[in-house]
C-alpha cells in the first residue's frame, strides 16, 4: 500500500500568508500592487478581486487603476510609465486579457523588470534562462515552492512537463532545469505520451485537457501535479483523473486546492521580493 | 542492413557557401562582418582567421579590430557603440575568450540585435523563446540547417539533447521546441542517460566528454548529433564513440567534418540575413 501524499497547495498558501504578514509587521514593510483593469471582463474582475483579499489580509497596499473599454493603448502605455516612476508602488500587473484594440504585449512590456511582479517581461525571462536571481512567473514559482515545501528533491529527478505555453510550460522547462531536474517537454505534437508519462517520476500537466492523464500512464510512486484549468458545467476540471490516478502516485495536487493557490500566494511573495530588490536598488544607486 | 547515412557538413557548408557567393554577386549585396579580439589567445586568431577566409571567399566584407590585451572595458564598449552607429557594418562579434579583467557578457550585451550574428543578446535570445523570427546562435542553427537538408523531420520526434550550456544545449531545447520535437535536457545531474538514450529518436551530445555516447546506449535507426570538441593529443574528439555508433543509427555527424563546418557556414547565413533586417529596418524606419 502507498502512503499516497496530497499536494495542499490551499493549505501551503495560508501558512505562507501568514509568515508574509508577519515579516511585514515585523519589518513594518509598506509595499503595494498597482493593478490595471481595462475594460469590465468578468472572470478578470473576480481575479482582481482576490488579489485584493489577499493583500488587504497581509497589509500590501492595493491599488485598482480601472481604465475604461475604450481606453487608448496610449494611455495604458502612460499609466504604465507614471507607475514605473511612482516610487510608492513596487509591482505592476496589467491584468490579461486587454480589448482587441489594445496590444498587450507591447503595453506588458514596459513594465519595469523590477515591478514586473508576473515575471513575464524580457528581461526577467531571459534571467530565468541563465538561472540567475529573478522576479518568477507566480504559476511557476508556485509549483517549485509546493513540491520543495514536501521536501520533493528535484535535483536528478526525471520531469515531464506537458503544454508548452508561456504562462506555465515553457518557463517552467526553465525553472526545472535550474533546479538540475532532467525536464522534457512534451506537447500536441509529441507522439508517445502514454510511454513518456510512465517513464517520468514527476508529471506536470498544463494543457487545458480534461483527464488527459488517467490512472494507466502514471507509474507507481510518481509525482503529479495538475495545473489545468478547464470550466465545465461551471466546475472546475483539471488535466488528471484525479480519483483514479491518486491510487498510483506518491503526490499528487488537488484541482482545484493545488497550484491555484500557490499561484496567489506567489504574487505576493513577489511583491515583497520587488520590494526588497528597489530598496536594494536604491541604497545602491 | 540498415542503410546508415553520413550528415556531411563540410559538404553542405561548402554547398551553403556557393549558394550565399552566388547571392552576394547577384543581387550586389555590400556586406560586412566586424570581429572584435582583444589580446592574442591563439585559439582565437585561428577561429578568427577562418571566418575572414569565409567571408572573402563568399564576398563578405571582414573587419579585424584588434586591441590590446590590456585595454579597458570602457574601450571595447566604445568600439561596440561606434560599430553599432556604423551603417557599413551589418554583423559584430566580440570574440571570447577576452582578457579577465574585461567583463564579456555586459561587452556584447551592447551589441545591437539586428548586428547579433551570433545570436546570444537577450533580445535574440528571448525571440528565440517566443518563436519569433530572429538571429539563431550559429551553432543551433547549423544542428537545425544539417538535420533538415537531409530531409529528417523533427515535428514530433523525441530528439534527446545532452548538455545545457548556453552556447548550444540550452538555446537549441528552445529552437528543437519551436520546430515541434518532444525535448529532453539532460544534463550532468542526469540519473539514467542510458535508458534515455535508447528511448530517444535524436541524440545530440553537447558535452565535451569524450566517447560519451556509446554503441549500446543507441537504438536502432536513430539519429546521432555529435557537438563535443575536445582537444586529445592534438587531435579533435568528439562526444560520440563514432566507429562502434555508425554500426546502429541511421544518420550520423563526423566529428570533425560535422556541425563545426556548420556553425561557420551560418556566420555567414546570419550575416547576409542582419544585412536584410537592417535594409528593412532602414526602409520602414
Amino acid at each position: 500500500m502507498i502512503k499516497l501524499i496530497i499536494l495542499d497547495g490551499k493549505k501551503l498558501k495560508e501558512e505562507l500568508l501568514d509568515t508574509y504578514k508577519e515579516k511585514i509587521i515585523k519589518e513594518n514593510i509598506q509595499a503595494s500592487l498597482a493593478v490595471i483593469l481595462v475594460g469590465d471582463n468578468e472572470a478578470s474582475k473576480i481575479y482582481i478581486k482576490n488579489k485584493e483579499k489577499t493583500c488587504k489580509k497581509i497589509g500590501i497596499d492595493f491599488k485598482l487603476y480601472h481604465l475604461e473599454e475604450n481606453t487608448e493603448e496610449k494611455e495604458v502605455q502612460e499609466l504604465i510609465r507614471k507607475l514605473n516612476q511612482d516610487e510608492s508602488i513596487n509591482g505592476i500587473i496589467l491584468q490579461s486579457p486587454v480589448p482587441q484594440k489594445i496590444n498587450f504585449d507591447a503595453c506588458s512590456s514596459l513594465i519595469d523588470p523590477l515591478k514586473d511582479v508576473d515575471g513575464f517581461t524580457k528581461e526577467n525571462i531571459y534571467k530565468l534562462y541563465l538561472n540567475e536571481e529573478t522576479l518568477m512567473p507566480c504559476t511557476v514559482l508556485g509549483i517549485i515552492t509546493l513540491l520543495k515545501t514536501y521536501q520533493i528533491n528535484l535535483d536528478g529527478l526525471n520531469a515531464l512537463i506537458i503544454g508548452r505555453g508561456n504562462i506555465v510550460g515553457h518557463p517552467l522547462s526553465l525553472a526545472l532545469l535550474n533546479e538540475n531536474a532532467t525536464v522534457t517537454v512534451a506537447h500536441s505534437h509529441t507522439k508517445n505520451l502514454k510511454d513518456l508519462c510512465l517513464k517520468s517520476d514527476l508529471i506536470i500537466a498544463a494543457t487545458g485537457k480534461v483527464n488527459l492523464i488517467t490512472e494507466d500512464m502514471v507509474k507507481k510512486d510518481s509525482i503529479v501535479v495538475d495545473v489545468g484549468v478547464s470550466r465545465i458545467d461551471g466546475h472546475i476540471k483539471g488535466d488528471v483523473d484525479f480519483q483514479n490516478v491518486q491510487k498510483k502516485c506518491a503526490y499528487i495536487t488537488p484541482n482545484p486546492g493545488g497550484v491555484g493557490p500557490m499561484t496567489v500566494a506567489m504574487i505576493m511573495h513577489n511583491v515583497l521580493k520587488a520590494y526588497e530588490m528597489q530598496k536594494g536598488e536604491k541604497k545602491n544607486g
